[in-house]
């Protein structure tokens, strides 16, 4: 068999470095005018919005690879007849490592420390902190995971929640029947769901409402599973502090109050874009293209196909 | 047996609450007009300079209860004939805890965010990141071996070096002498190492010449183990990055250059400084208490005695 791949740019080019017998390797950026030619598989951009699908008009693709995990809406702009892969395995490490990192420095005073170092301040003050903490994870898929067992030698009380009870390698997950009870007990809560019809809108001003006095609310999940307008009321009167690195609308517009607010941290949806991330990325595409070339299924196909 | 307890302040008295037959529990502040009585037991307040322990003169004391780890400088300014305890247990998990929240963050770029935010800037760089580093912990007692703890389900190459190599049961330790061919691997370096002769201005120019570019160096020691003039030139020539709690001189002076270095963070001297810090330092001073009640003697003595 012989394939065609494209992807997305000349750095993923360069770093795939030379191809198999019977795979050729070209460049086709989303939107570009289309070739005559069919893409066995063509490679996404990092991040795109399901809308900047619609470049693909006019090109025959087979399989389309995402570098993203979360894949909303991606139903809504698909052209039929193609197989849509999300990137498992490329973003759960990093994701969970930013969950901790936002967690933590939250709850350690950091972002108060960053402010208090312009005027040269030794702000001595006593903040939370995580150990002995009740942490609610609210999620059990890859990042969820990832999130608990980042959390466990940190001497917390992890508490896992999920659509369905049951236990894993990381231990029992509660059922989202008994969130409700579990909500106020929690000194920290992180949200790694997938944004879905039963996660759209999730922390509203009742879910806000019952969350502990002064707890924390890590999102690392989508924007849209928060209501932004009862997050920031919730953060402006002191009764939640925040650390996000999704938010709804996003980019968080420049005038909006939570940059401002003292109880939010809000990092620019860096979940899982660190170093590393290129050679994970480039991993699943050799696996992908491994499969493609003797014939086997592309694996992660989660709309299409 | 009789035994009179003095503790720094009202808090701690009132936490501590009645206590079993033949302990008197009374407040007596470092300094105050010295009793007419022996302490068999005597609670220090939380941070205090070695110096201080010159407010026990003329008062009766057989043993002294520290609330903090590091003890470097007591052995200098303790009065004769008693002994000095310090607070074994209490601020480990804290301080590692800390460790971890001043990497992520860095690695994270959190500080960049936290400054951003102040203009509304939705900054999306990518940043290095933690997982698949190479990080070195230098120190293998108690907050090097939590630090380990909580690095290990980080995916990264953790390496530890204390001054002689053996294996705990967080792993492999390899010897001081391995450090200059370590340092240049690693992409993080965590200071968790008591102040002392061998220790005091190990990391001077040559410690931090031998670090790989743009590498982080990790403070949660003591102020005095780093060379702070040459941390300063190295972090402004932007050879390395710096997070750092402890500081030489401490508080670092507000016109201090390294506050304003976008590659420092610094906390102002925090480890073990959090909210269940209290349920420890309480349950270390009730086990000195039934220690000494009973006729035995008490634990962690760290000088005199």
């Amino acid at each position: 068999m012989s394939i065609l791949v494209a992807v997305p740019d000349r750095a993923m080019l360069e770093r795939l470095g030379p191809q198999p017998a019977g795979v050729e390797l070209t460049v086709w950026a989303l939107g570009s005018e289309p070739l005559d030619r069919r893409f066995d598989l063509l490679v996404l951009p990092y991040m795109i919005a399901p809308a900047e699908l619609a470049g693909l008009a006019g090109q025959a693709v087979s399989v389309v690879q995402s570098q993203m995990l979360g894949f909303d809406g991606v139903e809504h702009h698909l052209p039929p007849a193609l197989a849509y892969c999300n990137a498992v395995g490329v973003h759960e490490a990093a994701t969970a490592e930013l969950a901790l990192a936002l967690m933590l420095a939250s709850q350690r005073g950091l972002p108060d420390f960053v402010r208090a170092a312009g005027s040269g301040s030794w702000a001595h003050v006593r903040y939370p902190g995580l150990t002995m903490q009740r942490v609610l994870v609210l999620g059990a898929g890859g990042v969820g995971r990832e999130v608990a067992r980042r959390l466990q030698p940190f001497d917390v009380d992890l508490v896992r929640v999920a659509r369905t009870a049951r236990t894993d390698d990381t231990g029992p997950v509660h059922s989202w029947d008994e969130l409700d009870g579990l909500l106020p007990t929690a000194h920290a809560v992180v949200l790694a769901v997938p944004l879905d019809d039963a996660t759209r809108g999730l922390v509203d001003d009742a879910f806000l409402g019952r969350m502990m006095p002064g707890a924390l609310l890590v999102n690392v999940a989508r924007g849209a599973v928060v209501d932004t307008d009862a997050l920031t009321r919730a953060v402006a009167d002191g009764r939640v502090r925040a650390a996000i690195d999704v938010t709804d609308p996003e980019p968080l517009p420049p005038q909006h109050p939570l940059w401002r607010l003292p109880g939010a941290l809000v990092s620019p949806h860096v979940g899982g874009d660190i170093g590393s991330m290129n050679l994970r990325i480039d991993r699943l595409v050799r696996e992908q293209v491994d499969l493609l070339r003797t014939g086997q299924p592309p694996k992660n196909v989660v709309v299409g196909g």
